[in-house]
């Protein structure tokens, strides 16, 4: 089976330019079939008080009202995506600039009204892989924005994150699949206080360990969960690492950071 | 040769929703391989307003300095564009939302400054025929607005017309193509006050005649010089309609408008 990286990027990266060149540079220079998901960073949040948009909260989460919706849409898509997608192409990656509605992608349902209405949130049903697929045997490189669509005109607003991850499992059936999510830190730590108290390796056994003495910080636990879903899907591993860790990878992968897997 | 149809919709009916929608369904319904491209419509204006943005003119033209191009990226790429993508996709139709940048499809230069510094605003050097035509193949239905890039990274403003015109000029290399402006008039109108004054066909050689009887008015002259440019690039025709014409289109075409040809 070809091998597939799913590589996410996240909010601080996005928001500064050399940060997000070097990064675009290391990712256009990785061997092989690869994606790429982007988070929206600050300039959504900028955005939407530049045009007078109230956060609206609901149990610590945003809510995406229609008002809310059409901002994100216009910074995640418009801004983020179309740079990001034109600075590969300098970097010569044959880059094409996606959210779930384009060639179907990714379809999603608005998430059902219980106690909250989250609004134009999306739960992702479908991940097309044959059109994926399509993409990427014909060399070009999908890069993915949070945004999906409901296959009946409406775009919702997804997770950057669950994207990655749900696109890693579903790509899955199709190739050996790695997803790698990269952010500020070396890795997941052992001692948030200290850089380089990386924990290389996590595993299903070691995760319930490190839970249960309280190591594994709540900002990443979803990250964490996420991943051993994506691993019980079909994943192959799980890489957990600092933006600048694909610049240090060779033949054999990326090098440092933490690395999950179910044994 | 196969056939292709490049279809341009402007300002008017994106704006009004109701005929957005029934545009689309139409669009969907046309047979055979095609390209969407849209303009702006009023909601970039609105949004640069919105914004505190001033508009910057020089000679009639808007100056797309770096604010302005960011502003006009979002509504753009960002939120016209994905609502047409996901509306498409409503209606069956496998839309993939594009820019120049997305899959290198369309690369232009920033306009050289002479007198006036136009900005970001980019004159197509290459129209990308072989992805396009990947994308075709694998019945895609590209979706382009009005950005392409410089292939160093930066995005450029493009006016859509042209765009529509450079696409089927240089795609009638692999397809026999026409080429359709949409807008809110029923074609080229002999007397502008009669929207029944539709002329049928205008050749080169009639479009002299009514020039130099001054019957074509100053707003459609750059299409219909555009159009004669694409004939002469191998545009098999051109037509100049009202976007309800392709709702009325049968096996032989679209059945209204007018109709421009060489001879």
């Amino acid at each position: 089976m070809e091998k597939l990286k799913v590589i996410k990027i996240g909010g601080h990266v996005i928001d500064d330019d050399d940060q997000l060149r070097s990064f675009l540079n290391a990712f256009s220079a990785l061997p092989g079939a690869k994606i790429l998901v982007h988070g929206g960073g600050k300039t959504a949040s900028q955005m939407l008080e530049k045009l007078g948009v109230k956060p609206k909260m609901a149990g610590g989460r945003r809510i995406t009202d229609a008002e809310t919706l059409s901002v994100v849409q216009m910074v995640y898509a418009g801004l983020i995506n179309k740079n990001i997608t034109a600075l590969l192409q300098a970097a010569g990656c044959p880059a094409a600039g996606l959210t779930g509605a384009d060639a179907d992608t990714i379809r999603a349902v608005k998430r059902p009204v219980r106690d909250i209405d989250y609004g134009f949130a999306g739960d992702i049903t479908k991940v097309n892989t044959e059109n994926i697929d399509i993409l990427l045997k014909n060399g070009f490189i999908p890069v993915f924005c949070a945004l999906t669509h409901d296959g009946s005109g409406q775009i919702l607003n997804t997770n950057a994150d669950t994207i990655a991850a749900e696109l890693a499992s579903a790509l899955s059936e199709r190739y050996e699949t790695e997803l790698v999510f990269c952010f500020e830190k070396k890795g997941v730590l052992l001692d948030v206080n200290d850089d380089e108290s990386v924990i290389p390796h996590i595993t299903e056994e070691s995760c319930i360990k490190l839970k249960s003495e309280k190591k594994l910080k709540d900002g990443l636990l979803p990250k964490i969960d996420n991943a051993f879903q994506a691993l019980q899907r079909g994943v192959q591993q799980v890489l957990i690492t600092h933006i600048s860790a694909l610049s240090d990878s060779d033949d054999t992968g990326i090098q440092s950071g933490t690395r999950i897997t179910i044994k």
